[in-house]
């Protein structure tokens, strides 16, 4: 297997007849999906996700795949290939548009019918161009197929990209649900013609390369909501993702038989709902929805809530009711299920909403008792079938974090892919595919591009640096006005602490300190405002260190007058 | 059921022959395990452990139970009973003992050995008293009698309280494993014929409540590690909790099965295996360990490390390997082993290692995908066991968030306690047993206190809100030199920003506002510090938030020279 390491140089001139792939996001991390194709001078680009940050990413709102590899060529992309509408396959799409607004973006019915209304949202329209499974077009020298693949958002598609270089797979994130609500199965038939034909280069969703065996389907679900239901004796309450359209066609399929009525809550549930129904996606019995207002009035026991807020995000209307920020006041009796992953990250925020639901009352059902949730994401057992079909010349793990990247490669190399055929890469690494072998060639600078309130980019690691910092030691800073003839204060020190768990009363004995280091300073002649605001910050942080055992940030001040 | 709420008043006088217990920790949370009896003005202690803090309270080193409660009356105290030596039922001793430190110390011999180890180096030598199973004890007007109880740790003990106001019964921490590797079995006729003599209140771990069925047996793991020590080509590291005994012996076996030499990694984990050995409560083969210098010597496929660091503590050697900061390097072929739970809130550290270590080549194993760990605490199937074998005239739950306490309530009304027996209680409530019947009869000040570096109690819920806005935010600190008698600015205000994601030439534009907002106060006459900071906060606030859409914290300081 191919290791990337950070010193890879950038990579030499592409081969005559090669095809190069670059992801600048998606690999080595779960978020952010998107990766370049470059055949003949001309791009294509799969996905264009966001990725939600972690909590050493403080403030940030989202990251941003980098567009750099791309500066100065947007006018060579001849399409956005679009796998499904989950916000790691799209999020980004509306900062793309910025640097170029009619790139064309290609994806199944509902994923365009998703992305415009979100672009909507920002006051884009894009140019589209709408495909099905079974169908192939040309798009510059690319020759895109599409095949069905099944998801926890309908209508996704895996798309093969043949060009003169060879036919490459990319399954976008799928499992093999065999008993799917739509009846619409992941088409392993096609992936076992493309294996026949030849399949030069596989890329394949890893999330869940590390779980073994088969994803249980989602109708399984359906007896346990059924026995939810049954038994609940005031308000039900779930919570899923808004864009989970068979988990709430299951909800309303349960409302229907206890003879609940339905109301939506949460902006981004009502739209894609409104959405998914206007197409034929969601099938909503007449009569059953009422909006949040008129469920409010209804008698408990008649209503189902279906909202947003699985994740413990603390604006979500599930967070409010659970800190009783909410006109829906939850109550003995009532249940709430969340129908919904567990993000990693997330835990700590989605147990405070459960016990906030539970002390008033209710009763949480949720992923970790009851079987109220399957993943999107093919277990180990369905990869292998797809391995096995597609017979993959070269295979590349996609969509994940190292620990899945290599659990996938494993199973690959298990299957009887080769070693030296197997290609693990991180973002921004180059691979080419040359003559049937795929090979990394080098790298490209790639980073993290965070989104924090209405800048792009503008937030740096070094200021993420600095808010942990903050955040765990709080800061101290030390205001000295100095004579600029004499040198001499002509005032006290201003010492203002927050967040250090340092009383300010207590830096009355660290004055001595700041005046004898200027003292020093002084008898040394040092009279450069930054070599004496280091004097200072080494004086008080030394004391602060001496007395706490503590760290806080020390920010020195020197005014001259 | 009763519910607890804030506004519990203080509890009046306890009734004549009654108990009254309370909760200084441990209730509405999973640490800090504390609970006071008092029975004729005599108090009895169960446990003294430690929380750890959420990522919501940043830089916070531990959490204990609030003592206050005890103010004034630590003499009372008859003795404190440590049911098993996990930091969160012996972690707050060092803090207790200072209060006064000859309270008896009450435990079996294993939980006596670690926390005089642990005591030591607080440099406390504690008064002990040390018990068996099956044995009875008059403590004041306590009478006391030891159950054996199994859990993640060997020697834990359940404890019976009788006092003329009824029997309680405390499980501790416990699961019923029917095959543990010490066959000490959780003492269920032992609770049978106390449910024949009539337990008054039952209080029960509740950690797994939600969890159906039942915890598999530790012995379920041997298999697993010995398959994966066979397949091992270079080095094995295992990482689990340093007082693990039981799973540390099963590691111990596999490599005496499979030729490898051992060496314990991190300084509690040398520790409590040292004192585990001297005891017999760990079997280590002759000539089997080694030290870490020697085993960096070694070949790797002849080496097991066993380590702390399961939980991604970022300076434990686990951490420190995946990020090629250790002695140690992790190269392609070598297998790490996570035997251990993932406790929420950790998972991104612990993802964080694991990616870590893949990237460098090792094979990592964990729960997530094998059954390299089982749980110590009951399920609810075992839970159900209890309640029945000890039909309890009333019911408590203990050890766990809400969501926990709640799932173990309706577990007791299954089997038959009626509602008005089972109480749910918070910290800090009080709970009165009174003929026969428990109930809260109010509440005292409990709170979280805050252990920081050298600090106890000091860091306060406002300084860690401030330190949660500086995390997110950053801030922005704004000096503006006046003259004190014309009450002119005598410098350019001087503006710095750190974490703000605001570059520092930016504050230009802010300038002109200041001034404004300056010469505004000087034409309406104002001249005080306070009001003048109050008018520079806002107008750079104001700036800040119409330009970027963030709120940083905004520090103003006026020095008058």
């Amino acid at each position: 297997m191919s290791h990337p390491h950070p010193e890879l140089p950038l990579p030499p001139p592409l081969a005559e007849g090669g095809l190069r792939l670059v992801a600048l996001g998606g690999l080595g991390e779960i978020g952010r999906n998107m990766t370049v194709f470059e055949y003949d001078g001309r791009l294509l680009i799969v996905d264009c996700g966001v990725l939600f940050p972690e909590p050493d990413q403080p403030g940030v709102d989202l990251i941003l795949p980098d567009f750099r590899y791309l500066e100065g060529r947007f006018d060579l992309i001849d399409a956005v290939v679009l796998t499904h509408a989950h916000e790691d396959h799209i999020g980004a799409l509306p900062y793309l548009l910025r640097e170029r607004a009619d790139i064309p973006l290609i994806g199944s019915r509902l994923t365009l019918a998703l992305v415009r209304s979100k672009l909507t949202e920002h006051r884009l329209i894009p140019v589209v161009n709408e495909v099905a499974e079974g169908t192939r077009q040309q798009v510059g020298p690319f020759d895109l197929e599409f095949l069905s693949v099944n998801h926890s958002i309908p209508d996704a598609l895996a798309v093969a990209i043949r060009t003169p270089a060879g036919l490459i797979l990319h399954t976008g994130d799928f499992k093999m649900d065999q008993l799917p609500m739509d009846r619409r199965l992941t088409d392993i038939g096609g992936f076992a013609r493309l294996g026949a034909d030849g399949v030069d280069l596989l890329m394949s969703d890893s999330t869940n390369a590390e779980m073994p065996g088969f994803v249980v389907s989602e109708r399984e679900i359906a007896p346990v909501l059924d026995q939810v239901f049954a038994g609940a004796e005031k308000r039900v309450i779930v919570a899923c993702f808004a864009s989970h359209v068979h988990r709430v066609q299951q909800v309303l399929d349960a409302a229907e038989k206890h003879g609940r009525k339905v109301a939506f809550v949460g902006r981004s549930m009502v739209r894609n709902m409104g959405v998914a129904r206007d197409l034929g996606y969601l099938r909503v019995p007449g009569g059953m929805l009422v909006d949040m207002r008129e469920a409010e009035e209804m008698r408990p026991q008649d209503v189902v809530l279906i909202s947003t807020g699985s994740q413990g995000e603390p604006m979500s209307a599930l967070s409010r009711m659970a800190g009783r920020d909410h006109p829906i006041r939850i109550a003995e009796g009532d249940t709430v299920i969340l129908a919904s992953s567990l993000i990693p990250g997330n835990e700590t925020a989605v147990y405070r909403v459960i016990n906030g639901l539970t002390r008033l009352g209710a009763r949480v059902v949720h992923k970790g008792s009851s079987l109220v949730h399957v993943s999107g994401h093919a277990h180990a057992g369905e990869l292998l079938f797809v391995l096995n079909v597609t017979k993959p010349g070269n295979f590349m793990p996609i969509h994940g974090e190292w620990r899945h990247l290599r659990a996938h490669a494993r199973l690959a190399a298990l299957s009887g892919v080769p070693e030296h055929n197997i290609v693990i890469a991180d973002d921004g690494v180059v691979v080419d595919l040359v003559d049937g072998q795929a090979k990394i060639s080098g790298s490209v600078p790639c980073g993290y591009v965070y989104v924090d309130g209405l800048s792009v980019g503008e937030v740096t690691d070094e200021q993420l640096k600095d808010r942990r910092i903050l955040g765990e030691e709080g800061f101290v800073s030390v205001v000295i006005v100095l004579d600029s003839t004499s040198g001499k204060m002509v005032a006290q020190p201003e010492i203002h602490a927050r967040g250090s768990g340092i009383d300010e009363a207590a830096f009355r004995e660290v004055r001595p300190r700041i005046e004898e280091a200027l003292a020093r300073a002084a008898a040394e002649g040092i009279t450069d405002a930054y070599q004496i605001q280091q004097l200072v910050r080494r004086a008080v942080g030394r004391w602060v260190s001496d007395h706490y055992r503590r760290r806080p940030m020390i920010i020195p001040v020197v005014v001259e007058v």
